[in-house]
């Protein structure tokens, strides 16, 4: 298993990715190999100055870094020798079975669509993000962004990939799927979430539960919630601004701390040919360590293949 | 000035609703009457058993109760002494300024669109709510339910309806604008917000600043926050989810105490021919108080006069 890590994308890169990779190597099996991608001597060095051991990774030569605020479709074909361009590359030969990057999103989402493309059967992959439970561990919210507008057909497919990913990376036994909506009941909604509702119902590849209103997001109601890109954007950043307010007021608690994008490392884009995660931009050593794990994870659950059967 | 109040709508009424009367009425200049809409017989019992004199109210016999759960226009219709649809006839007739409820939201809202209309120029009436700010007080977020589809022209009418509430009844000075959105820059969002920034870029009777993100919601970015009824509610939902989460956890705090509903007595409609506002259905005493409260101010600003004059 080859995990391929972006070491120059990130508020705090390379730094930040080259510790947190360290701290990952030493809980991956031996036949698990990190992929850096990145300045590969300037890399080897600072393992070397961070007391590891640059043996135990693999390296491929791409010095060049894909800024936040770059024109992402412009950036990947501008910048071939750009670590996010690269790690696409290597992931469409095959080379390499995952990659990662607290980089540019857009440039992410790009590569995945136009490189390692969209699997048979999904119309448009859906970014999932993790949610925290009140009681205990955490649910899957999709689509957080990847698609401001959506058609039923699409969120009928997101609850299918948010499934299998709740299934199978995070052993969630016949996940519990929820509707974003604004009522209990099937009439209740927007066009989008009333056109939707009767798919999700007589969709047999899920466990459907109805409505999840925004009250349910953290309760028990749902191990899936599904929604449109723009509503799953606006929700995820009210989020985590109000666990930036818990921290600021000094308000720890194991709940509030679930927010934490570090417990979970990255949101996985979900519905194309690879596992391909997007760190948070202020990624912290621990975020890129969980963020190469949750890639171990998704390689090793065969979370393609179950989607690409499912939609076969 | 005439205030007119529904005894019979909301989980905890009559009793909860009777004693927030007694409460407002003891901070209302003498001109100021509250008018009450129930079983006559019974409120003015209920007044002279908490201890008031029944003689500081005024009355309108309405009976009948229109439950949560039932058909909003059916109910409206089936149900003339019901105290939502003898709220409305007075209203409409001018015989009262103002009405407000705890109980069923769709029959008010039956009521403010069929009884005492919209607005002549205003296409369609908002849900405003009240945001608290993280710094201090409020700012306001529409719509939050009316309108589960929105196109970019109600979108711009809202922007407008809430600066005057904002700044009116509120006494926000130039109450800056913002749509929430999923990016920063103006290019940003799904189809509906991409169509509505340059309308309220435009619109000269605002002060407009831009999009506003999940996370400034809070935060002192903006004083009026724009968007659809779904993406509103949702957002409303959630954000009262973390309160209850916060008060469960035990953690007090000024910012999170400004989420209770009770501060500020219910969500008024914007848009209508007279000040309406509907009460969260399990409103107390005090919260009825502050419904009472924020009906008088929204008649003493001319708040409906103001809106009348910026659509004409």
């Amino acid at each position: 298993m080859k995990i391929g890590l972006d070491v120059l994308g990130g508020d705090y890169a390379p730094g930040s990715n080259v510790e947190g990779a360290i701290q990952a190597q030493k809980l991956l099996d031996e036949a698990h190999r990190i992929v850096l991608f990145g300045d590969e001597k300037a890399t080897r060095a600072d393992i070397e100055k961070a007391g590891a051991d640059p043996s135990k990774f693999d390296y491929v030569h791409a010095p060049e870094n894909i800024s936040m605020h770059e024109h992402p479709t412009k950036a990947i074909s501008h910048k071939p020798n750009s670590s996010i361009a690269k790690g696409f590359e290597l992931l469409k030969k095959g080379e390499i079975d995952s990659f990662s990057s607290a980089g540019n999103t857009g440039a992410m989402l790009v590569g995945s669509m136009f490189s390692i493309k969209t699997i048979p059967g999904v119309i448009r992959p859906a970014i999932a993000t993790n949610v925290p439970k009140l009681k205990e561990g955490f649910g899957v919210l999709l689509d957080v962004g990847a698609n401001a507008d959506c058609k039923p057909e699409m969120l009928n497919q997101f609850a299918i990939l948010g499934s299998i990913y709740a299934e199978h990376v995070y052993g969630i036994a016949s996940p519990r799927v929820g509707l974003l909506n604004i009522g209990e009941e099937e009439e209740k909604g927007n066009n989008l979430t009333i056109a939707t509702y009767p798919l999700l119902k007589e969709n047999n590849k899920i466990n459907f539960i109805g409505n999840a209103e925004g009250r349910d997001l953290f309760s028990d109601h749902a191990d899936v919630v599904v929604c449109d890109g723009y509503t799953g954007n606006v929700v995820l950043k009210l989020a985590e601004s109000f666990y930036v307010v818990t921290l600021k007021k000094g308000f720890e608690d194991s709940f509030f701390a679930r927010f934490n994008y570090e417990q979970y490392g990255g949101s996985p884009i979900l519905g194309v040919n690879a596992p391909v995660i997007i760190g948070h931009g202020i990624s912290t050593p621990k975020a890129i360590r969980n963020m190469i794990l949750l890639s171990r994870d998704m390689i090793a659950s065969k979370f393609i293949e179950r989607i690409k059967s499912a939609f076969n």
